[in-house]
Order: structure tokens, then C-alpha cells, then sequence
């Protein structure tokens, strides 16, 4: 049998999978003190150094945090979203998985389209429209930033409670708007000093960005969003049947 | 009208997201050279290390790329895939982006199955895989890497020629297996040194990570991989109806 390539790879990286896998297994367990960096050198047989990269790619990846003078410990597991489930079932999700949902708004205004917006709604440039920002957490911890965009002769005096619920049963049950597609695209990118702030991360931080287009029935672009998600924190899952 | 909040971020995210919409408008077309940093200085009305900020983080995101000596350029577009149409339809997408799409198997082996991989595909430790390995390219560009696993018992002597053009049409022809079901999650994580290297890109850059299980009819599971794409190179889409 020919040797595995894989098998090669950097001393710190086969630390960090001998980690990751006893926490995704259980072994480690969630908020629970790892061993020390002289406990994993002694374990794996490597550098301290080594075991420090290998941490510090943990971290990052959002399965450890660290205490100041304490130690390792394990994070809270990431928080699971189907991108195929029914719209705006955030809630339900989350509540699958043990966790407290909960939506904030942050800011609700009216505001005239500028080229960026008149050109993700198809609106006139200067036409009114609601600017609606959120925040989405799980267990207190802030995961979603999202600015959504709807043309405000559609959605005149949004209701700003009922968008801390869910803003597509909101726009079906006080407009009798029916949002028929989505189109959604996904990109990494580098969180924003604002964005950050919001999401309780690192400037800099690689974030999930989930950009949305919603359609009515008649084709009309109903709202425009870009939503902001914690790469270290967010996990998408999409199931698709042949 | 409130003051709008967003409107007092950062400077040089303001400047990045007015280059980023000149590229992305095609005011600024793709492998062109930009104005130079003196020029967006005096254009924006900023310094020179807001400008840097920008275009640097322009840079990690993708949208710029820099050439030594001679300045900075607009990079090619990301690769969009979609997430909601059939499977292993990536020439097709690939194509109708105007992109040339490719598939190099870089490994096909038989290895026992280890902790990992027997939990991955449900079988006994010690049962044989076939172990893949691919990198897909865009125009000579990598821009996925994937690393498939699969029960030998089901998939003996698996032809790596047919690999190189659809796994899962090879499944079906010569194996009579029908794939009936995928479940994706995605994740975002750091490039280890030999992603970095497979994918041309700096070690620790951010990356999508898609695990997937691949199921039969029967409920069997035919198929573990992970795939590695280039943060800066790319867009999944997702189109939901209701």
C-alpha cells in the first residue's frame, strides 16, 4: 500500500484534527477545561510550539476559547442553519439544538435609495425605502448582523416589534405580500470594524456574508439583505434529494 | 431623517466598498490596472494607509490582485456555484460563466479505514476505502480541493480517468449505484499549509469547507468528502421557491 499523502502533513495540523476530533466526538466536552499545552506536547509527542499553532487554529475556528490565566476550554458547538428549510425559521431552528433564539432590531429608518440600493431593488435612485438592521443571537451571543432593504411604497410603517419575530410573516400578514423565490449567494468575507463590533469579533475576522434577493409571485424584488454570520460560529447545512 | 449609522463607518471601508462596486458595475474591468494609491488618495479625499487598508482587504476578499512593481490590478471574478442545482454539474456552471473547467485526480488509493473515516462512511474500522483526491481548476486556476472517501466493497478498482470528469456519473455507470440524497454543511476554516499549497493560496487564508455524505436509496452511505474552496474565488448560490 503506498504511503498516505495526507498523512504527511504538518505536525500542527494533525494535532489540531486529534483535537477537533475528540471534541466532535465528546470526549472533550463543551465548556469544559482542555488539558494544558505540557499535557498535549507530553500526548502527541511535539513542541509546545506546535501545540500552541495547533490551539491557536481552534480558535479561530471557533472550537476552543481561552481564559486569561485559566487555560483552554471547549466552545459551545457551532450553530447549525438548513439553507433548504422553509423561510425565516430561525427560531425553530435554533430551539432544535438547545439554544435560545432571540432577533433584535437595531435600527429602523426610511431612507432615500442610493446607487447601491436602487440597483439591488430595482427602484428609481432617490426612492424612499426601509432600511431595517438585526441582530440575530444564540444564547445571548450575537451570530447574524443583517441589513435587509424593502421598498418603502410596498411596506410603509414596518412594524418594528413584529421584525424581532419574523420580517416574511410580518410582510404576508400586514401586506399580504406572498414572497415566492430567494436567490441567495454566499461569500466569505473579512468582518468591518462596525460589523465586528456588533458580532463581538476581531476586526478582520473571516465572517460568512449571505447576500438574499426575494421575489414575489410576479417577479418584483421585494427585499434586498445582506447578512453578516460569524465564521466561527456558523455552519450551513443543505440537503438535496435526487 | 436619522442620521444613518452605516454612513460613519471607517473610512477605508467606505473606500473599499466604493472600488468594490466600481468592479463590481465594471467600471473598472477585470485584469485592468487601478489607480494608482495617489490617485485614490486625492480622489476620496483620504491617506494613504486608508487607501492600503482598502485595497488590501480588497486584496484577501478577492477582488484585486497585486503585481509587484507595477501596481494593482482587478482580479477575475469569483467562481459562483450553485448549491441548489444537480449534481456534479460543475463543467456545466463552470461553462456557462465563460470559464474553462477542469478535474485532476492528484491521488486514488485503498486504505483501511481509520477512527475518522469508518465513523465518516459508517463501516468497521480496518474496512477498505477508496481514498480520492481532486483539485478543480477555472481557467488553469485551482479553486476547489477535495478529498473523497468511499467503501471499496461498493466501489472496487474505481477508474481514475472517469474521476476526472464526474464521480457520481462513474458511480452510477459502472456501479449501477443511484445517488438519492446529499447533505452539505458548510463551514468556513484556515488553510493548513498543504490546502494552502494545493490551492496557490498563503497558508492560514480563509477557506469554505463543504463536508458531505452522500446516501443511496436504501438509506447507505456511498460517499464522505471534504472539499476546500478558495475563499477569494468563491460564490455559492442558493435559489429557495415557496
Amino acid at each position: 500500500m503506498k504511503p498516505d499523502k495526507l498523512e504527511g502533513k504538518a505536525l500542527h495540523i494533525r494535532v489540531k484534527d486529534e483535537i477537533k476530533q475528540a471534541i466532535k466526538s465528546g470526549e472533550y466536552r463543551i465548556n469544559t477545561k482542555l488539558p494544558t499545552e505540557a499535557d498535549f506536547c507530553e500526548m502527541f509527542d511535539v513542541s509546545r510550539t506546535t501545540v500552541r499553532t495547533a490551539l491557536n487554529q481552534l480558535h479561530i475556528e471557533g472550537y476552543v476559547y481561552k481564559i486569561q490565566g485559566s487555560g483552554t476550554y471547549v466552545a459551545d458547538n457551532k450553530v447549525k442553519q438548513s439553507l433548504t428549510a422553509t423561510v425565516d425559521n430561525f427560531n425553530t431552528q435554533l430551539q432544535l439544538q438547545g439554544k435560545s433564539p432571540s432577533i433584535k432590531v437595531t435600527n429602523l429608518l426610511v431612507i432615500p435609495s442610493d446607487d447601491f440600493i436602487s440597483r439591488g431593488l430595482g427602484l428609481d435612485k432617490g426612492a424612499p425605502v426601509n432600511k431595517l438592521e438585526r441582530v440575530r443571537f444564540a444564547d445571548d451571543i450575537p451570530i447574524q448582523y443583517e441589513v435587509s432593504y424593502l421598498p418603502w411604497a410596498d411596506t410603509p410603517g414596518l412594524n418594528r416589534d413584529a421584525c424581532e419575530v419574523s420580517l416574511y410573516s410580518l410582510i404576508r400578514d400586514d401586506y399580504q405580500l406572498m414572497i415566492k423565490k430567494t436567490v441567495e449567494q454566499i461569500e466569505i468575507i473579512l468582518a468591518d470594524p462596525y460589523t465586528a463590533q456588533v458580532l463581538e469579533i476581531e476586526e478582520g475576522s473571516p465572517c460568512f456574508m449571505i447576500e438574499t434577493d426575494a421575489y414575489l409571485e410576479n417577479g418584483k424584488k421585494i427585499e434586498y439583505s445582506k447578512a453578516y454570520f460569524r465564521g466561527d460560529k456558523a455552519n450551513f447545512i443543505i440537503e438535496r434529494s435526487y
